[in-house]
């Protein structure tokens, strides 16, 4: 099986092929087969103690549950309880942000301060604050108060979904009851409904679902704000990605994980010349060099240009460079494998978090009241780590590729103001209307080892460049277009069709960069992906129609998590065609699968397209723009 | 198999046997074996899209999961899961009341009121509400808004859990981090550390478990009070329980589910004159008959004496009946089955609830803003339905037993008080040392398909009420114990020893019921589990000792729900060592299985017994409460 199309993850995983022990995500893969074929479909149900349950999807054994539940609602519970867990994730890496900022503005959190004060009037502006000349502080302490709120039971639609879309969208989730009032309480109520006797109607758990998938959007919107806030927003930055980054006279520290919290502290305290000098004198004559791995690694590219060293599927591959002196990690998407790979190798690998801690690794517990202190320690773990490097075991493949990144919405209208300042969307809406962006589509969610590693990201972004396509990316979608060369100057000219190409270059050359914008935006990491969603909004509201009508599309060609999920699910509900790549466990139910492929379209506008082929993917997602373009009147 | 004990139950079961093609849940049961064996150990997950993963309990397959997920670790997210799922409902359950009573106070639920003032003023005092002279109005505004905040990111302890249970409790939570400050972030927290590649930690996770645990208690008490302000707080009553209690000649509506927001007034509406005018023109000549099934029959058995017609496990038993009108369910334990049954009957369905609705069933939506007429409605699809009842299919069992059922914490302090006023915990307490009463059981939790309906509890409390254990029930268990008549004076003198028969028949005269009191105290419904918590914190606080070391155990022997699994951990953690007759789906793990029955122990004072046997549980029950005993230095 191929296990990656990235030269650099094959590299090192041939290096280790033969007589070594290691088991990679792959190894694993492959162990477990064959799956089961009912948990596969969504037909199996373990809600309660009468169970296991499984429906017989060739209806010769059973056709209930214990309880009576049919296949229908025993999928459409397994699917609202997969956005419960994606919701409940991003509402604690926002009401993290929460709680940080409220403690650095009351002066326990010292080493975090305001940093985008702009941001900062922004967002508290669009949720209704007062703005006046009143202090930043102010302004911040009501808006925390204000993000509080939306976890709670605030008894009123939540501030930052209802001050982010459009009326459209407010009224289409309106109509169908799918309005949140609270990000817990989603996730609550989600879990009740799906719990044994409780909700049996499909199609009323599906819009449980959709509501739950809301309140996901809110969080993640939510956090973005916040760490843009805190950390500033992003802007253009060139870096570089892939294993490549890793530096052989350096001490290389990953961090990985979701939350720029901790990671962004660690970046800045990687600069301090005291650190350096203590690297240094460990015998690593390049210093400290600290990269980034899945979201983590997008935050701090995004706002450090830290490089990327690779995406969460490969993460183990990292350690098996033999030269990763220190994996620090957050929440999410940390396989617990990486403490037993470390084993093999030199690598510290090092839990910080109360709620993600890992057999095997060292627990280095961080507090935002302490946070450059916290970094300090970690960063003297890998110096000390150093050390004990097995030169034997130093495979460090060559493969990196410049990345630009940093295409926050603000960065993206400041870029496009330099070629209409007094109306910076224009340039971009004519050139949708001309045809010379044929539509855009944002890529998001994971790698999965059911794909090899970025294929379906790498087949289907080729085809739709050169069809005029537009590509926003976030997450794992953006490190693989990162590393597969997909964010660069070059890339316009060597991948873009001639209209899309030619409007690329005259941003970039109105915005002195002297060449084309990529053709690929990296928006931020997973969480950033409402940045999309704000674009188009924008886009909407110019041209006085609902985000369903416009030919913006999205795909997550290698979902995994059940974040991709919800975000996905939230897509469709912000009137997105949604292209899921890997088949979730719905087709166990026909219903279901037909409401979340079809139905759903006349409710909300957006849906899901699942297509494992990623040409035939490229195919559908094209008729749905050119669909859309006709249905605006475009040709 | 034996599918019921329960005598009327098996009556209606074989009056359908040979060749009705009725399928109930026993039939459902067998249609499912073998059970996944994978499932029942706790080894399979799918909390992302590259599994399902299973781990191998025999060692010769995969021994982690593609991410590296060991069986520890899959078993203690699910169980952790399991938990969310349980509070969750709990969650939801009390934020109606909370809802509900804010719109009464405001004027939008003119139905409601504040029906037990004392009980108003009784928890506001305990949760630091000023009363004074303030009017009920205010106070309970005040409550309200506190309530209210438990669901949010409160910031600080639960108010609900901190002001309910011993210091001692308080202390032991605090160490080990487990003091949730939101009901629903608790839940939204083990969401996130379930999900993939966060919490890897088996211990970790089930430490979240437990905080969740600890917040669904809040939310269980929380909605226990709220209901006794609401409606009522429980006062002894003696009605009937069983299918007995079915009448030929009534229109006979069973109220269903968990909630007495709606049973609550549809059992006041019921004794409307012009409704059973209505029911007698419609031929039924004994009027209405409102019969209850599940916890929403505990609720309104405890506050109006209303019958219990049966329990959760056989609801589809009480529609084989042929005389049941309609079933009117709101939310928790509603079989999805019961739709279809009925299709075979003239029984009308009636979903209320917006988060529980079901394919077949008649939904009704009941808001609180219109409750009688929304009630009044309701009855009249029952009046409607009696007309098209085929007396051939009618079976109505002539089993009924009395029930005693109404001793909310107030109440038993109430009998107590008779005998002595000053300080009615005396008598009890000094008949615990006197080792008049050996010590206390809890029985709570469920029926199960895979245990014959009731034997566990029959078998096992015939046994402990022998050697002197005074039990309290709620739930299916109370159910149990009240069909099949342990709610009797008779019971005391015909089970319990020497001892207890003696305290019971004092306390019983004391309080002027020239009869003993019965030996098995109903308590309430399964949210009413806290009520058992205030008894033994008020007689722990008396003695000066924690609850840990009290001769109080509980028992779920039949448990079927995530419910059950997040009430029985909570009870751990409050110190009681707590049985679970049905096996849960942890022993793919000896870590978290030891951790669960052995190692939590020296954590908190209380830990699971798991024991199939019930004469073995009931041994393993009496050792502890001696141990307990002997460890107060009583004999």
């Amino acid at each position: 099986m191929t296990q990656s199309t990235d030269r650099a993850v094959t590299e090192v995983l041939n290096n280790h092929k033969g007589g070594s022990q290691i088991q990679t995500v792959w190894d694993r893969y492959e162990a477990q087969q064959p799956q089961c074929g009912f948990g596969e479909l969504g037909l199996c149900c373990r809600h309660c103690m009468q169970g296991p349950c499984r429906i017989d999807p060739f209806g010769e054994g059973p056709d209930r549950g214990i309880c009576g539940a049919t296949a229908d609602t025993i999928v459409a519970r397994g699917l609202a309880r997969a956005i419960a867990g994606g919701t409940a994730s991003h509402s604690g890496h926002a009401l993290h942000l929460v709680h940080t900022l409220k403690k650095a503005l009351t002066g326990q959190a010292p080493d975090y301060a305001i940093k985008d004060k702009d941001k900062l009037k922004a967002v508290a502006a669009r949720c209704g604050i007062e703005i006046k000349d009143r202090s930043s502080k102010k302004i911040a302490l009501e808006l925390v108060e204000l993000a509080l709120a939306e976890f709670g039971d605030k008894g009123e639609p939540l501030t930052w979904a209802a001050s982010t879309v459009t009326a459209g969208r407010i009224e289409a989730c309106d109509k169908l009851g799918i309005v949140p009032t609270s990000i817990d309480g989603s996730i609550a109520e989600v879990m009740h409904r799906t719990t044994y006797g409780v909700d049996a109607d499909p199609i009323n758990i599906l819009l449980g679902g959709l509501k739950c998938a809301v309140a996901d959007y809110t969080a993640c919107h939510l956090a973005t704000d916040l760490s843009d806030i805190i950390f500033g927003t992003p802007q253009p930055v060139i870096s570089k990605a892939n294993l490549g980054v890793l530096r052989e006279e350096a001490v290389n520290i990953a961090l990985h994980g979701h939350n720029p919290l901790l990671s962004d502290i660690i970046a800045q305290v990687a600069s301090d010349p005291a650190l350096i000098t203590e690297a240094k004198k460990a015998g690593a004559s390049e210093g400290l060099n600290v990269v980034g791995i899945c979201c983590t690694g997008n935050e701090i590219l995004m706002r450090h240009g830290i490089p990327l060293a690779t995406s969460s599927i490969s993460q183990e591959v990292a350690i098996m460079t033999g030269v990763l002196d220190a994996m620090v990690v957050d929440y999410q998407c940390i396989m617990p494998a990486v403490a037993t790979i470390a084993e093999c190798f030199h690598t510290k690998v090092i839990t910080t978090m109360p709620i993600a801690k890992m057999p095997g690794a060292e627990h280095i517990p961080f507090d935002e009241e302490n946070a450059v202190k916290c970094a300090t320690a970690i960063i003297r773990q890998g110096i000390e780590r150093f050390r004990s490097r097995n030169p034997d075991k130093i495979c460090i493949p060559h493969e990196s590729s410049t990345a630009i990144a940093g295409f926050s919405a603000e960065a993206i209208i400041g870029a496009l103001s330099k070629v209409d300042a007094d109306d910076p969307l224009k340039p971009l809406i004519d050139n949708i209307v001309a045809g010379n962006i044929r539509g855009i589509c944002l890529f998001a969610g994971c790698n999965t080892v059911k794909v090899p590693q970025d294929y379906n990201y790498v087949e289907m972004v080729k085809r739709l460049l050169a069809e005029n396509v537009l590509i926003m990316a976030t997450g794992c979608a953006s490190s693989a277009y990162a590393r597969h060369g997909f964010m660069t100057s070059e890339a316009t000219t060597k991948y873009a069709g001639e209209g899309l190409a030619a409007v690329l270059t005259a941003i970039g050359e109105a915005a002195g960069l002297e060449a084309p914008l990529p053709p690929v935006l990296h928006i931020g990491s997973c969480v950033d992906n409402p940045r999309a969603v704000d674009i188009a909004t924008a886009i909407a509201n110019k041209l006085g129609v609902d985000i369903s009508k416009l030919p913006v599309v999205a795909s997550a060609p290698e979902a995994t998590t059940e974040k991709a999920v919800a975000i996905g699910t939230w897509a469709v509900v912000g009137g997105l065609p949604t292209h899921l790549g890997v088949i979730p466990p719905v087709l166990g139910s026909k219903l279901v699968a037909e409401t979340l492929t079809s139905t759903v379209k006349d409710l909300v506008g957006g849906y899901f397209v699942i297509e494992p082929d990623p040409n035939k993917a490229v195919k559908a997602l094209l008729a749905i723009i050119d669909e859309r373009r006709a249905g605006l009147g475009l040709s």
